[in-house]
């Protein structure tokens, strides 16, 4: 018997469930400095607001030193909370701050959705393929999968209700840009999700990291926008069927870990007592700091910087690939966000490729990881936020030869 | 039936074993500004170190920024990992990087254990009283409490044994300066403590976030310490029975969320699988500044400053309880930490002294809140280090007062 400690033999039944993801193994590929990773979903330094922040630092450390250090309430900061409601008045949804909890990251927004509604065997309503942090998230509270197929234009709505048929606890979209595909909600689909979800009674989450990030074509309502319409005036407070998360990892920078999520007051009362017990709350420097940058409508101008260098980038990688990618292979074209799906030909597998890709000093996730029932063996997620533009014009050439190679080789 | 939403009905069975904490409501109180509470459990503001922090944040950001701003490992900051191995090493604990995971304060790490841990209906081994943070992170996954009662030395650990014949999942303790109580668990008490785990191969929870806030008396081992001498040496890595957590929120500032766990290695995996699904990683940037206070020996003398500061106030709160609370009441005499433990008459109620003293706009935490398996009626927690001296001596004018009133009323 090897040596262990009483520990070993002690975990909960839910620790089986959880694992170390595809994505953490490739986080740590993108550690080694020679790789070409377009692995991660990370967001390029380079538009990072350093300089603003080291200003906001200052004033806030000059002006409400203690207040900043200080424990803070597990709600959040109430001026940011205020911030983010007026900031979704612009998009016609009527928030207060009685529906807004800030979050240590999206990500523990999704852990306290498991936490608050998820019982062991329950199951979801996914988009298939869907977030895999989300499946992570909520796999260690036992939750099972309904996947609904999706194409270029999201989740295919029509077999929507089969799946609501059968008595899933909520509806999880990620309708802007999504992650993994990149793909975005037709408008009529948004309608007809939130239509559905109301005529069987079923709750909607609503994950909307990348909405501001559009390069072409027009904002769409956010589902939680068309529910709020459908229900008409609400005196100031949402209390209509989503459940709708943002982040300012993408605006402002991740490595200071705030989101936050929009509820039904009575669910955000709930969300706050799963925070306290969680970790009681999120680091009160950072949300005055993200408050002081962002209060003078910084984020406007800024996000347009982040567009315009993460377009250049999508537009890089798609050239690079009509250029070098087999005629075999395909790629959807995405409006926005981080990321740009690969659709390899039927039977390669797109984990055996990536096996040969890391020799040649590239990666990526295969598709597979983000299917929750299985499926997508022959997908591929590439992101295009963090390389610079030559470095993805390098990592998609190799990534090409690769593809080419393999083929020919099975062809043999 | 009233308005709600489809959420309402489908909340998780945890969910109702959730509440919101009697420290919460009290945190609240101590929101209104003529309100002099020793109900929290803050930090004197006066203490923290604003001009290191923001020398700190500009030279992280001057020089690492991009990496600051960026997503990290859901492990921690390596750097300053490694500087939590050596600050051990120096209380002659030998561990590695590897038994180490940065937390979003201590409470994360409770949530944590938790998580991985407990299965609903395990038995937790704790002191009553105990500290009401961890029952709140435990209750929500459904954890019962066998407590071992403790007197001004500790937990009495000559009951422990027949609580360790129950099958406990482990030993909760904090052993210096304990939250609630104030008391610090004996040198041959902590030696049983570690023999008797052993002996029935039950592990332990060491919680102690006030170590280093020792006012008078000596410096005791941890338990984590005593635990690995007696083992022997472990070649660098900790191997052993214990789970042991501290914090930067005394030492630093509580509002950068900043605690680290230390555990045996497969253990600080399981708990990186756990918090990779919670949050993904603690904020990059507060662990880069953190480590660029700490990291040329600020602490060790930051930390003279806030004991003598915590001392005066300690003594002031015990004088003026000396000068101005009934004879019937009697306190500890905490050697180091935030908290003083008060006494009452057997069957007089702090909840209802608390209700009077409210009027007379002075706060504090009856004792029952911390008390899992009931008692403790006539006993209250009084924080000392966050008012100051001045106000320290109004309160507690106040509350003397108001028992001294109680008593007559009762008497009559």
């Amino acid at each position: 018997m090897h040596h262990t400690t009483p520990w070993e033999y002690r975990y909960a039944h839910r620790t089986s469930r959880m694992g170390s993801s595809v994505i953490r193994e490739l986080l740590k590929l993108t550690e080694q400095p020679d790789i070409i990773s377009f692995g991660g979903g990370l967001p390029a330094p380079e538009v990072f607001p350093v300089k603003q922040f080291q200003e906001a630092c200052n004033i806030v450390l000059n002006e409400q030193g203690a207040q900043a250090l200080q424990y803070g309430t597990t709600e959040g900061y109430r001026p940011l909370r205020e911030m983010i409601a007026r900031h979704n008045a612009r998009f016609s949804v009527e928030v207060s701050p009685d529906n807004i909890m800030i979050t240590s990251g999206s990500q523990q927004a999704l852990d306290f959705i498991g936490r608050l509604f998820i019982n062991r065997g329950d199951y979801i309503v996914v988009e298939s393929p869907t977030y895999l942090g989300a499946l992570q998230a909520w796999n260690a509270y036992g939750a099972q999968y309904v996947s609904v197929p999706s194409d270029e234009h999201g989740m295919i709505v029509d077999e929507l209700e089969k799946a609501l048929r059968v008595g899933p606890k909520f509806i999880y979209i990620l309708p802007n840009f999504q992650n993994p595909s990149g793909s975005t909600l037709s408008l009529e689909r948004r309608k007809k999700l939130v239509e559905l979800a109301d005529k069987y009674g079923v709750p909607i989450v609503e994950d909307d990291p990348y909405g501001q990030l559009r390069y072409e074509g027009e904002h769409l309502p956010s589902v939680v926008q068309l529910d709020s319409q459908m229900r008409g005036p609400n005196g100031g407070t949402y209390t209509g069927n989503v459940i709708y998360l943002s982040t300012f990892s993408k605006l402002l920078a991740p490595g200071i870990r705030l989101a936050w999520v929009i509820a039904p007051p009575e669910v955000t009362r709930k969300l706050v007592m799963a925070k306290q017990a969680a970790d009681l709350h999120t680091a009160t420097f950072n949300q005055i700091v993200a408050y002081e940058v962002a209060k003078g409508g910084f984020l406007d101008e800024h996000v347009k910087v982040i567009r315009a260098t993460y377009k250049e980038r999508r537009d890089v990688m798609m050239e690079t690939m009509e250029e070098v990618f087999p005629s075999e292979a395909h790629w959807a074209h995405p409006e926005g966000g981080m990321f740009l799906w690969g659709i390899l030909p039927q039977g390669m597998d797109a984990a055996e490729v990536l096996k040969v890709a890391i020799e040649k000093k590239v990666a990526f996730v295969p598709g597979f990881a983000f299917h929750p029932n299985g499926g997508g063996e022959n997908t591929m997620r590439l992101n295009f936020s963090y390389c610079q533009p030559d470095v993805i014009r390098e990592g998609i050439t190799r990534l090409g030869l690769t593809l080419k190679e393999m083929l020919r080789n099975n062809g043999k």
